[in-house]
């Protein structure tokens, strides 16, 4: 399965050039790896022009620069529109090298011209202090994509394929990162992209054969099951195998000639209408080449190219070993920079060549900037909520309102907004979206089948890895979107997470990279509401685990009804450049606020609920705060019973929505002030707070308040089964009855009738537990309770 | 790619007896879902006979049945030692049901007895508050694996096989799991299972079609291209494809018949050394059966069987709705349970006549609850700690040092120990373990590569989930292991590991589970020395992720240099049912405390360092507490120069190695007591705290403790990229020279050489960042510092 013997698809002149290409970028790879002045080597190099410390990668370097040169040819050759995107992301002297060669760079980095003094502006700012890191960062031009972790290249890339017809995105899958989970679950968007609507994914499997220390598994099994694999996933792979740089030329333009070819021939197909398979067989490339291909053959005896030991810096000994250092200089040499750059230092006429121009250059795509973001046709939140003429009177699914919303957010943006879920989006209630839109499936459908659609717009899989991939291809190439999952199982892409807001926060600090959509995180299904699963769907950390990102970045929710989901909804799909995580509930619950309280109390973020307090007018005696749906419903049955039973008692309600309010304002943007804060918590009352998740989060962000230490918080304790929903509040200790008990605890001098309440809550507790064992469900008066005025 | 059409391999007595065996656990999988009561039928079903709450899956249960039953056929016929995978964990009731028939639940639940009343039992508890979860849980005998998230199955089966060289693991991956990331990655376990030492794994992918609302890939994609997608991972597939019992009964029987077969061919080849191919291809079974199979075909009109309807519950309404009830009845009886059950409720001979007994029963094999477990032949740490005559005279690499210990422990426990990494062995510089075992590798070997071996266990894949799988799966059969990851990637499994320690936690109150050993992670390459990477690679939170798990299962240690390292390992291996986190460093630091002092500080897990302050005899003006060897570092140099600068000063240096003696003693169990805490914290001092991760985690775990008001943390806060390791503590203002401000600050009623020493201070910061901007390394001093006495 070697490059098919044909005709070859390069001119002399045209293979010239991409070898010069090809040499000029390796040539600007080994500079930025190790040196600090001489970039053009017009004096023999010295010791002390070389870094004081090496750092970078220089493995994966020769094969994305010989990728990237080949991608322009194509790109002049066939007027493509293409996006690039690096998996193996730490090797970014390569990408960085190819958008100085193109011009991108230099636009977009002034202080970093296209001759000799930008030129070792390069070479200095590469993995040195206050310069550029050495991955492919938000700091690389065309890049959405860093790599670092390794994983998800390839659903970034069908997230930017998605909706975006003329689009073709180069994919570079690394053989490390292709043994990775996310990776190997990225193979399967094939079912999923529409060749009407969307653009094309292009996989170029690149089989350097090693890793940082071992070979790669898709290296060394056999050739044929490789393949089979790769058509199993529903590809025809292409093969360029090879160290000859003249041989491999040929080959991988052939292949890409093929490639674009049958790119074309399929769109045009189903475009026209004439789909002539049941399974598109989209084109990709494998390209097999030695691992620090053109660097030093052998390094003090043992062999470096074409092993592992190429990974990071071949050479490592240079500043004191001359030997290092004149192989490092004959190794520049081999790429004859003389033929390559200008007096100046500029890229020389024959590298110039096969480069495209203007917002061709991969390093200048509109797609990777966020420049084609359109804001979202929005509709008014106001317009989809429940009737709520009176606090608890009404109730509804948040989430099936929700989904309402969605339905008309979908009808109003056919083109750039998209639903992602792993398999969930009817569990969670949000059916009402396929009555304007299906589910994306390009496999066979059967007549059972409901809302499956060529065109549809809604992606569920059961990866959450690729449904967040998905969705930051999508949203970093300038549209919007919501993933919707268990809130227990959304901890599957917690490391994503991390590497997306790392990218946001270095993003927002890029002047030629516009705002992009925030990532919108719709979590439902949560901890108190597992009653068909049990322990191991319960687990609501992931806003702690959020909560540890960068302040400018992250936003959590927690509405407690569906008006005020309707309204954070709203504001998040309007907002840029955040993580907004949304915890609600898709169970029946009860309406506290109506449309205009609830868009209200969400711009506040946390507020006092009179109506279910009875301290108007007064100082409280306590405070019983909430966040979250269950945590809410529980806090008003305690004020409930409280009115009821001690009517002298002060009782403050508060709910928090926005949960970044409880931190001071110097920490978050979001921070009430602490006049604000005190206003609401009080400076030196008993503070019983019901919380959704873990309750030691709340500590951690209120621990500097005045009243903290009257701060007793109640959440999830990591104790639940399959039970019911009340028993799992008692089991954490966060019912009612022990709200009650709480706050007579801790309400110095209350009375005798306090007392005897008390008793009775234990009491009521304990006659659930009984209850629940015989009936298998819980209380009727826990069933049938409703708040009243 | 039907069944092959061949001589029956089923008799007819074999045929009835493996179909009898199939309708008993179906029927007893519904009862439990349905049923509170009349659990024979001996009188017509009644409404209030039916469970008020209907929970559970019925969809995959019948699939399961079906492979339950055969594999017990298998396993009688061949003498099969076999451990039963349950992918689709959520099928509870299948499992219950099969343990229940072969005698296994009736004898480690003797109140779930194998009669009338026992099954009353078995259905009642089934989701029933106070009984067994809906899934596969810890309560399940002859599991390890719960399921409720999906995509593990398949590495823990891996794992349990690894040194298990008469164990055969059926693994049944569900067609839902299969869309995930991890469980698209472990196919590849056959690349590095070896066919001489290890079992077998016996993956049964079963396609029933549907997830919860959608149709699954693997099931939807040409039949073909599923064949190449298996074969192309190393299989050879059998398919069992239909959904009419009595065919599908002869192919499944056909299909085991010649998959052991096959397993026994291929270990007597490799076992004799007559290994014939370069790869070895493990047999395979599709089972292609309908979702819901046997239910009710149609419910209120649509269809049921066969597509996702059938997921949980079929007929929703039993209680309400008479039609349902008798649909139920129907179904119920349709398993004709007079013949399967006798008169006193217990299985008649045709069920029993296929089940093993004894530990041949999945439901009792030992290999599954611990019973296997033995100690490890543990080195002592002392042996192998490095000289340290007086603290920071002499250093070393930790994890270096740690590998020597490792290799040690390879060499006296050849059988049960293995090290896991996401190909970070060497990089972590563990690489002396290569001194006596190799890296497992059963692809192609070539004659550049080092230490692959066809027998090697080290396991590297570059893939954190499948290493965390193999390692749980290897834990949980009795074995013992460490995962050693690059600490900002360890957050890639954070779900993995909220799955085990749920596992834990309720394995431990489970009598005949007995204790495993901990699962225990080696976090290096951490946040503060990612010199060639940057912001991607750093990230501390795993802790905090880990911290908010149940307290009895988790430990964190940051052992401060080598000797502790040494220390907390020994610890760690010899434990049990923990999941123990070790962040440690690779880079050269100062040793600051003999094998003795290290092994005394790590049983106290935090004490004062009398040394390196100037506090002894009198009471402290200032608390400098560290956790982590770059934070002690800092702690230390700050120490060195108040010392130097402040004589007058009493500076207590209070170093942390386990962290979890921050909490209250009520809190997590090693927790110190307020009396403790006070002791090396004080009452009233302040506290500065250089911390290895998010600063808040400490206020977060010490916000209850006396002297919290004055305590200040230092930590990491998000601030990163390529650059010096100084410039990162600068970065994140946790460098000495900020911690002596930060002491100056807080220390009341310092004198006018304070306010000069603060200000050098913060030129000193200062003359750091204009020194690496044009060096690119740390300022002479830093890199030349050393602890002086």
């Amino acid at each position: 399965m070697s490059a098919p013997a044909r005709n070859p698809s390069l001119t002399s002149a045209e293979l010239s050039q991409v070898d010069a290409l090809w040499r000029a970028a390796n040539y600007l790879s080994v500079g930025q790896i190790y040196l600090m002045d001489n970039p053009l080597l017009r004096r023999p190099l010295r010791a002390e022009q070389v870094k004081p410390r090496l750092l970078g990668h220089w493995g994966t370097s020769p094969g994305l620069n010989f990728v990237y040169a080949h991608l322009n040819r194509a790109i002049l050759a066939y007027e493509l529109d293409m996006l690039f995107v690096t998996g193996p992301g730490h090797g970014g002297p390569a990408l960085l090298a190819n958008t100085w060669l193109e011009g991108s760079y230099s636009e977009l980095c002034p202080e970093v011209s296209q001759d000799a003094e930008g030129m070792r502006q390069l070479f200095r700012q590469f993995s040195f202090p206050g310069g550029v890191p050495s991955h492919v960062a938000p700091q690389v031009p065309g890049s959405i994509h860093e790599g670092g972790e390794l994983g998800y290249s390839l659903a970034h890339a069908f997230g930017a394929a998605f909706d975006n017809p003329d689009l073709v995105v180069a994919c570079v899958v690394g053989d490390g990162e292709a043994e990775t989970g996310p990776l190997a679950a990225s193979w399967h968007g094939t079912t999923f992209l529409d060749p009407v609507r969307d653009g094309a994914v292009l996989p170029i499997l690149h089989l350097n054969g090693y890793k940082i220390a071992n070979p790669t598994v898709l290296s060394r099994i056999p050739a044929e099951d490789l393949d089979r694999l790769l058509r199993g996933h529903g590809y025809a792979p292409r093969y360029v195998e090879g160290h000859e740089p003249t041989a491999m030329h040929q080959a991988m333009a052939s292949a890409l000639d093929d490639v674009v070819g049958e790119i074309r021939r399929i769109q045009h197909m189903a475009r026209s209408g004439q789909a002539d398979e049941d399974r598109v067989r989209w084109p990709m490339i494998v390209l097999r080449s030695p691992k620090g291909w053109t660097g030093p053959s052998t390094v003090d005896g043992v062999q470096v190219e074409g092993t592992w030991r190429s990974h990071q810096v071949p050479l490592p000994a240079v500043r004191e070993n001359p030997e290092h250092l004149a192989a490092l200089e004959r190794w520049l040499r081999s790429y004859r920079p003389e033929e390559l750059f200008d007096e100046h230092g500029a890229p020389t006429g024959i590298v110039r060549a096969l480069v495209p121009s203007g917002e061709r250059r991969m390093g200048a795509s509109p797609h990777a900037h966020g420049g084609l973001l359109r804001p979202l046709a929005l509709p008014a939140a106001a317009g989809y909520a429940v009737d709520a003429p009176e606090p608890g009177v009404t109730s509804a699914e948040p989430t099936r309102v929700l989904g309402e919303y969605l339905r008309e957010v979908f009808h109003r943006n056919p083109e750039n907004f998209r639903l992602f879920g792993p398999d969930e989006t009817a569990s969670n209630r949000l059916g009402a979206v396929y009555e304007v839109t299906g589910k994306a499936w390009q496999a066979a459908i059967e007549p059972v089948d409901e809302h499956l659609s060529r065109h549809g717009r809604v992606l569920e899989v059961l990866s959450e890895h690729v449904c967040q991939g998905w969705l930051e291809g999508y949203l970093l190439t300038g549209r919007h979107g919501m993933f919707s999952c268990y809130e227990a199982f959304v901890h599957i892409v917690d490391s994503m997470l991390n590497q997306h807001v790392k990218w946001l926060k270095v993003h927002r600090t890029i002047p030629w990279r516009r705002p992009v959509a925030s990532l919108n995180y719709l979590l439902t299904s949560h901890v108190w509401r597992q009653d068909h699963n049990g322990f191991s769907h319960q687990d609501p950390g992931f806003i702690d685990h959020v909560a540890n990102k960068s302040a400018e970045v992250v936003r959590v929710y927690l509405p407690p009804d569906a008006n005020t989901l309707l309204s954070v909804a709203e504001h998040c799909l309007a907002s840029r450049d955040y993580v907004n995580v949304v915890v609600a509930g898709k169970n029946d619950t009860p309406n506290w606020l109506d449309a205009e309280q609830a868009a209200l109390h969400c711009v506040r973020g946390a507020s006092i609920w009179e109506w279910a307090g009875t301290s108007a007018g007064r100082e409280p005696d306590i405070v019983l705060a909430c966040a979250g749906d269950a945590p809410t419903l529980e806090v008003l049955a305690a004020a409930s019973l409280l009115r009821e039973h001690l009517p002298g008692l002060a009782v403050r309600v508060v709910n928090v929505v926005d949960l970044m309010r409880l931190q001071p304002e110097s920490e978050h943007p979001h921070g009430l002030s602490d006049r604000e804060f005190d206003a609401l918590f009080t400076t030196d009352r008993p503070v019983i707070f019901a919380y959704h998740g873990y309750p030691w989060l709340i500590h951690r962000l209120a621990y500097r308040r005045h009243n903290h230490p009257n701060l007793h918080v109640r959440g999830y304790k990591e104790e639940g089964t399959t039970t019911t929903p009340f028993d799992m509040l008692v089991r954490n200790d966060m019912d009612r009855f022990q709200l009650v008990i709480d706050t007579i605890d801790r309400v110095p001098g209350l009375s005798t009738t306090a007392a005897e309440l008390r008793q009775r809550m234990a009491e009521s507790r304990q006659r659930h537990h009984t209850w629940i064992r015989t009936h298998g469900e819980d209380l009727p008066e826990i069933r049938d309770w409703t708040w009243r005025h």
